[in-house]
């Protein structure tokens, strides 16, 4: 996947924000009424009585404060167990019978116990499995609907099945034999993984780094419940002060008196032409009229390919990005989004979207085939680089949140800079891939001035030389003769 | 698949249709008001303020007088060419480039022309595909939700876009060159046939049949646009009289005074299980209340599957069911469906349903394991036989149908007939399969008494003698020694 990037502000749709009839005589666009939680002043938006009525008439339990987007379904879930029920909780949990998770499955419990996936409240039921399957998004009781484009499942082998037997309840114990939580009210069902796969990717050819990792090894049914974690799901990696959930975001936001938060997805190191868009975007919110726009800078957390950069030199290249002052400290935040990444293009760029509206963003930046990576087993991407955004844009539940395309970005040579391409001088512009990059860092090259800030650089290249120095102590020892 | 069908009345939840909290506070749970169009007397009904004001808000071109359900987007599309203007729009097709529809490809026209695919006025663009691929729906300009689970969709070669170039338009030619519509406003883009196959039936697993007919030998590129259909599509086979339109059948059910339509979906001999199952949702609906339930009969008449019983040998078993007095013609309308068949289960059945309603019926019986098939290479059903109805009852745009899932029925040999199984007796019934029942037909055994009338049978064992015979002849002549 290159790492060229694209920004596109639809500022032309913002100019024809006026009332327009749609096909349907008697239908006329309207302007929506003065909600801060829908506004969406870059898209030309026709009367939806779903979006309309959903903020206004429904007043769930507290809402977690937020000036800007509220999360799908209308209250932030927080499935940790109070304190003070802790210890009768664990003593429950552990006369359950058991079920072992492996590393991305705590992820997910993570994921789901801080609201990243609300309304979801513990791993998918049938019917929940299902809707996710086949139509990317959840009905909800009410009527209303919420987006959901990944199975947020949980295997199990047909022995962990048996063991469990009828019971109604189980004790979910971590890899390394902790009790993480109960799974309250279960529901065990057929875990068809050439469907699940099929559905989610669009294909089923081998090398999946998601399916070859989790979905192959695990067993053959899935079980669904409601979630209760009995403490707070950490990591001790020392970046756990960087994994701020939704509630503490959202706070965040509203303590530094945010009027927009533009969310960035990412799972490589930033380089200056991602910088040059993440301040394009700020520079262009204010001139809508925002006072201040802030930018979460948002890379992903839980499991990664073997070749993607770890999470730990990211974190570390990020931080000198902010250092550097390519970024301004005074109006980003960079916190982790902890979830595993499936590298499934357009269904997963929906899930990366709605987390962020859970977390309290209300633009969210797309950039060319995200979640993307090449065919695993055809010389081609597996998906249209242009699918991501429009299945994003078309997304059923991601009606209120601002999607901002891209605007191609790349090196220019005249300038020595990171800039937007410029079609009428194309030869003056260098496309530098995430290949190219790794390359670079790798053989200890310099990429041309301006492409990275040197703080950054310096972090990749030291860890491509901790790599290589690795590799050279496992090669095997010389067969003496 | 077998031929085992159930039949279910919801009935408790009938009963239980009354006000009851959703679990957001403040929000109740509505009686509908007394709109005839959006009525599901089956259903708990949740208050859905999208569903709600789609019918009475707005007021589109003249509708199909109907008093049962409102077509998929407001008014029923017809794509024909009036008369009029046939012979100079015939000249303009003439001059534009052509494409050369297979069979199949004419099958789709028919469907798209009369309103099947409401409100599809052509093959689908890429907006269009897309979210068809992701969300089995499309989201229309004024907000509203209708169910398009299946791509419809035109493929040309790269030697076809080369030579439509820059058109804007194109005439579509029918297999024997003869001039078939207008496609308007043409969008060529990417035919990914491993994504297409992949989400549309969950695997990409050889052996699909309509994989093998129509994908697989199919270009490398879609072309959407919108249709004008320069005449009825008639296929000349003695059957067009069964090809009632959507608009012809919802004058047919109003010339009736039905006040409930229940469609039955089917590409098999119906047998006296299927008769028990029809008559007595007849039954219950009287139950309900409702004084003239009217049954469409609606055999599926595009492209089946090789073994699949033809259609002209299903429609005479058909007439002789209803000769024989198993179904009462005075309330049953027997017509031809003309989808070509997917064989994609769950997300087929969605369409199967979808169609009805623009067709004007508001009940829909669904099957074990509707539009299913064993795996293609391995021993197991392609689908859960649940998932069906299961993915039906939660299928965005298919609220204000009613479904009404089967209750299995089975041969009992004590009464000596199909009835409703007794799992307290399971002994005394014979589950008769579909393979089960092809074998006594072509083995010229009779099938228990009861099974299914003497007339619709009789039809069935000439098919396999014809069958037989027409083998024998085409066996390879011994050569002479």
């Amino acid at each position: 996947m290159s790492l060229t990037i694209k920004s596109h502000f639809a500022s032309r749709t913002y100019l024809s924000f006026t009332t327009k009839p749609s096909r349907f005589t008697g239908y006329n666009t309207k302007i929506r009424p003065n909600s801060i939680y829908h506004f969406n002043p870059l898209r030309l938006t026709y009367y939806q009585p779903k979006k309309m009525q959903a903020p206004v008439q429904y007043s769930p339990a507290p809402l977690i404060k937020s000036s800007l987007i509220e999360p799908d379904g209308g209250a932030l879930v927080d499935l940790v167990v109070p304190e003070g029920e802790r210890g009768a909780k664990t003593i429950e949990a552990e006369s359950l019978p058991k079920v072992r998770l492996t590393k991305i499955d705590v992820e997910w419990v993570h994921v789901i116990s801080e609201g990243w996936a609300n309304p979801l409240k513990g791993f998918m039921r049938e019917d929940e499995y299902l809707q996710s399957l086949h139509f990317s998004s959840l009905r909800l009781k009410d009527g209303y609907v919420v987006n959901m484009s990944l199975p947020i499942v949980l295997a199990i082998d047909d022995e962990t099945k048996e063991r469990i037997g009828s019971s109604s309840h189980v004790g979910l114990v971590g890899p390394d034999g902790d009790l993480i939580a109960i799974l309250r009210s279960i529901e065990i069902y057929k875990h068809n993984k050439e469907e699940r796969i099929a559905r989610t990717w669009g294909t089923t050819a081998p090398g999946l780094p998601y399916v070859e990792e989790v979905i192959t090894p695990a067993g053959n049914w899935l079980i669904g419940g409601d979630l209760e974690v009995l403490k707070p799901i950490k990591y001790n990696d020392g970046l756990d002060h960087y994994r701020l959930s939704p509630k503490q975001l959202r706070k965040e936001f509203d303590r530094r008196n945010a009027d927009a938060v533009f969310a960035f997805q990412l799972r490589n190191p930033v380089h200056n032409g991602h910088a040059l868009l993440m301040n394009d975007t700020r520079r262009r919110l204010l001139e809508m009229g925002f006072k201040n726009p802030i930018l979460l800078l948002h890379p992903l957390g839980g499991f990664t390919k073997a070749d993607d950069v770890p999470l730990d030199v990211r974190m570390e290249q990020h931080s000198k990005v902010l250092e550097d002052g390519v970024l301004d400290p005074e109006t980003t935040i960079v916190a982790i989004f902890p979830s595993p990444m499936h590298y499934a293009g357009p269904t997963e760029v929906q899930w990366h979207a709605k987390a962020r509206i859970n977390a309290g963003a209300n633009f969210y930046i797309v950039g060319r085939d995200p979640a993307g990576m090449g065919h695993p087993t055809e010389k081609r991407d597996l998906y249209d680089p242009d699918h991501g955004k429009k299945v994003l844009s078309m997304a059923p539940g991601l009606e209120k949140l601002n999607i901002l395309p891209f605007r191609v970005a790349a090196y220019d040579i005249v300038a020595k800079k990171m800039a937007f391409f410029d079609p009428s001088r194309a030869k003056d512009f260098l496309f530098i891939s995430g290949t190219k990059m790794r390359t670079y860092a790798r053989t200890g090259e310099n990429p041309p001035d301006g492409f990275m800030c040197p703080g950054g650089w310096e972090v990749l290249v030291k860890y491509y030389e901790s790599l290589q120095a690795e590799e050279a102590t496992q090669q095997p020892a010389a067969v003496p003769s």
